[in-house]
């Protein structure tokens, strides 16, 4: 039939990547069946951008079909396969910081995203730079990291002032917290774009799971030599 | 005749402010002009954003005509009255604070702007936050002035960081240095108004003299507890 | 645990001011669990941007424990400790103007933020410029204040002819009512930054606790020389 | 051959009107080519927005072709007919108002074009409402126009200001100077568009022709009951 | 108190216009205090912008206050005084002109203010461009009115069009009708703005009173040669 | 050497179109070397985009070069190789129509594209809708092309206008002439994708060229059933 | 009555098109008697653009009305008469490709339009650009249609690759799925219109109807030499 | 004094970079100061966005200096140290990919800002995604590198292609090539954020040395275990 979802299922040869399902424009419908599918594969699902109604009604559907258990995870706005694999810190570990409390959806979607894939990592919340000191006492905390990734809303500073302090990769995450100048995202876009500190990249507005997967890219490139990455 | 030029000259008298000349849409014809009425009536003349040429131009024009003396400061992009009046300490002093130095030419109008109504004032540059130390090294330098004034383009953090560390009156000027996303003063000017830290305000993009004009309206209302101000 | 909200209660000591809650974002348990703590620790707390059903169940969250008594203010959309400190008219008076009725909010916002750091102010509301006459009347009553803070929707004139008639320092507050071009607020914006009249600065759309806090920075540097503030 | 320009010839007993001829993007041998028909047949010249060097070489290609004689309004940046039709004051008259000597060419640009149609204007030039008390001195003069034509760059507030204290039909030409958020004249524009004051019409930045034309069809339609105008 | 609504009501002896209430972000308790207080004085009341919720609120508190009667217009989404003083031809008549059925709403407010002023009008709906022989088959109908108000979605050509065809004064209205990148009205805005048909004026989108407005000035200024009008 | 440009040779095989070099930011080296190399394999040039300056830069290069002789099209701003193709008038006609004669230089780069390709075509030119019995004069002769491409910058309404009319394919193509709201193409650009005409697609502002190869895919697809189209 | 919805019942006759009623802004009550009169005068229907639950209100007043009997279609969220002419695949086939299922909604409104027309169509889905081979497994399919229309959201790259890649007409749809700069659509917009494969032209965001129209006129002009189409 | 430029010479120590000099808006005396100053300390000199003109004024300045040699690369528009560190193979490798032949100049300045840091790059020029399969021809070469920066103008969908096909880390750099809705390099920007490819990370546009220390941020962290990098 013409309109039946066609999964990537090659992705993890690919690029070592689980195919993450956006589940904002999904029905419940469609996500349950999706998951079967990927289930039915041997594959672990991740369905980001799930508000608590539907991930009820997706949870309910899936309920009776003695498919692998599935969770929700109320922070991340994430459904996900129950049982995720351990983290494997061989494989580097990646900070996520944010400015504020608000921010913390997107920061919790980048770590289940790396929690799929065997990546372990942290998060350091409400490090805004309008207390400098907040930053400045974690920074040796943060040295640490192998990849960071800096969530941030409002004028977006911080993945900024974090560039001029340490030398690792750094993935800037826009998040669509502020009203006026700053709703929507788009004043922490272009000040993370537009940004003085050198070598800082940027993702999407709000994509937590794509900063993931720029973290993960990187830290399987250091282990391979960047050629013929294997997956997780 | 109908098209001459009106000017305001009871600003002074309403608000303690000379009223200064746009230069930008104004021929060297239009700004010797104006010049000569103002010092016929015994008043400063301040006309900004002058190119090189246009001064030139407006000098040669008013050099036969026995006015008191004009002077053109190629930084600031101004043409003054060539003797302006000696700073006040009494008055209170400005600190202009900018992140690069691509930036000088909005800071020195600032600067020209209060040495006009004898407030004295400071130019730290170069402080951007890509290199945090450079700023928090003049941190203490920065504590004893009664207002500040900062210019950043880019991504504008510098004002962010600087009103989450000081407690004076902050004022951000966007500068239209930059590209990309940057270009303009855009980006900086978003930055500066989704500010996460509190109490920072905000000018029109490259707009120097407006800042010194606010940081003006400070000091005298502090002198006269804000109610009729006599002007400089 | 990683996800605690890290509130920044240094910064009293370092700007002399309260930390708002930016309650937009925030959910009831999250808003509950701040204020709790900020008592706790002898702060005064202030959530902004806090719609009625939230207030609703964050008071109910907080009735049975033991704290602080707490009040909603349904025309600033704001929760805040129930009893603020006496107003000292020795710190100087800030006058909030707004052009409609429409602009309580943002209004009543910035009045309740000078008010938890014991600045006395007073509103003048519906005097916009389509009606000339009814500003002119206020004049010498707005011609008292050590501060003025305008909020203006629409195409945001207001602050523009008020400082055009006087020397005070204001601030300029956009707000979000209007439709068409106006819708957002981002019209009443460029408009104020845009304005031909001198010192005029401005704040983020709607944002009436950031004019409050710029007005508090003025006020405590009239007081103190600009060197050392040490908060209300 | 069917590139040649395709003249409206029947306009003027159409609507009433001149076709003006937008010299933005045709070259001199265009115009002094346009401008030839138009006189080959009895009608006037008007092309706008014609820089000086452009002028300059279609005044000379036409100067030797014998045709009806050709000037150049440096102000306005047009060329026109030499010998304009006499004003008729009993068709109305028109008063054109600025903010700022920068609008100059735009007023001059609608006053030219009320002139091909034999409406006598005037200039009221640099009454801003930074300096609120230059408008209200000359309100009484503003009281007798038929029809008002307010020029303003910058924020654009004048039109509202106008349109709050006069009732007569009030047409706003945002222009644009000004710089930053206001340059190219959108924040002009966008004010006049999001006016508190009711019944304030406007058009396109510049669009100097496009105001006089309004004012022309007002003025068209009080004489003529709006039903069967002729033309001047 | 400070925060009472204060009236404009010198606007009709001013400008010969009815204040209207702007009611989108009005309660139902400020709408039914406003419009008693108008009826308390003896003006007509006009809200406009109200859904049909909140309209039943402020039409059920107004009921038992003894106060004139007061009617909802569904199509107009406008609160006014149930009995409107009747049209006079005398003053000239408007025809209100839309491009598609969703329009409605706008040219009805359009209509309901005209009304308020003793101001008659008629609507010609569904003569969008698309289908241009509707348009052309009612032309000589709309030769008749002495101003013309043409509301448009989508592209917002059918003003162009008109404005092309008949000589007499045209007000646009975009409407905030539309998908993509017509969503909010903001193509239409900027096709009447960039309109190659001459002397066509535009309001703001979704504003029918405002178009209403701009007819009542034209048509008193035909009346009273623009000199002192009385209002009607 | 890596920083070759590496000609796309295959795409008449594969689209049966030649490919266009773009001229905007390639040097008159590039444009000389580029045009040798496809002389040399036997393909036609056209180079779209080039000014004057560049173009006499780039012959004057190509003239000791024994290549094949190249021609500037100073209307269309084009290189192109001096002797094409005979038109095939079984392949179809196109009719280019545009609004003004400013549209002059984007009609004709599509008139050369097509002639190219062997396809013929005839402007109509200066037809915009301000006048609109200029265009409804012309309609027979628009019913008889295969293909419309509908050139307009300023509101762009003439593609809308046409499309309502007339049942065949129609491409329009905003043009970058006006100013205001309008520069840039802009409100050209949204008024046809927002078009209340079903069907009418559109291609990028200025995109003459790209119009001109979405009609040689229609004229083919007729020609050959869609399937395997094999080039000019 | 004035306010009555003329429909354009000629568009068939000139366009060879049903006039396709647009739902979003209209009332169930609208929808019915418009379905009503379209039915009473033996044409088909189609709505667009209507929800669940509006169409559920519609058919509910339709059913008693004896009318021809009418389906919702809750993929496509269109009404339409329930009985639809056969395809007669000598008009040409379309194919309908997509980069992902939530684009389903928008391709499956292109097939519904089309097949009012009686052309037949196919979806290929789930074929977008970020797993490429999905795409190239199914070049030979997609080289049999006559025409395509390619809907992709987010960046919106899906129809350049195929632009690169196939001859036939090839029309874009933007579709509004996504979030932070692709919210709306308005990237995939930008991303079509400024493709760098040749030919491409585009409709509006979430066009589907519009797609289909475009394709509609391609077909009809193969088949009739593009003068004289008699509709389906 | 206060103007001097004030170099961040602890960054290579912090960073492991060097502080490259933003060109664009400093004349030749400035560049020629900061040059001398880094020769005079042993740092590597690399000036940005030069250009030609610029570039002559600097060198000239700087011949009598006896500094270190400098060399101007044209095609890079940078001045930098003539004599550049070997490349160390040890340290990775980064392929700089673009879509077309107008996109050199921002690829020549990645690499020659990974050389200054001994990164070994290679350029691929003119793969764009219009002609697919000379992309693909090249993937065997492109899996071999460790880092890759794919810069496109356009539509910008290079590096949404790639990052489906490859797993290395991929940075994409949007171009301000192209006009109409691409102009300035928006399109692709926005294009490559909204990216459907996961774990794309972005830069400004044009912003090639930026990529380049993203670049290097990422080789370094492979080497060092993300802790503690020393520069190179």
């Amino acid at each position: 039939m013409t309109s039946d979802h066609q999964l990537d299922l090659g992705r993890r040869g690919r690029l070592g990547m689980v195919e993450a399902i956006w589940g904002e424009h999904k029905s419940a419908d469609q996500l349950a069946r999706i998951i079967s599918t990927l289930h039915g594969q041997g594959e672990l699902a991740l369905a980001t951008r799930v508000n608590a109604e539907k991930a009820a009604a997706t949870l309910s559907q899936l309920e009776g079909s003695g498919s692998v258990e599935v969770r929700y995870d109320a922070q991340a706005y994430c459904l996900h396969t129950a049982v995720l694999p351990a983290p494997d810190p061989a494989l580097g570990t990646v900070t996520i910081v944010s400015g504020g409390s608000s921010d913390l959806c997107v920061a919790r979607e980048a770590q289940l995203a790396l929690q799929c894939h065997r990546i372990s990592s942290e998060l350091v919340l409400d490090v805004g730079v309008a207390g400098l000191h907040r930053l400045l006492d974690r920074l040796e905390q943060l040295r640490g990291a192998s990849v960071l990734i800096a969530c941030a809303g409002m004028e977006g500073a911080l993945p900024t002032v974090l560039a001029g302090l340490l030398p690792q990769p750094i993935i800037g995450v826009p998040v669509s917290v502020g009203y006026g100048v700053s709703a929507g995202g788009q004043a922490a876009l272009s000040g993370m774009l537009a940004s003085c500190a050198p070598g800082l990249s940027v993702v999407n507005i709000d994509n937590g799971y794509g900063a993931a997967m720029a973290a993960l890219r990187i830290l399987n490139s250091g282990l391979n030599s960047g050629a013929g990455v294997e997956g997780p």
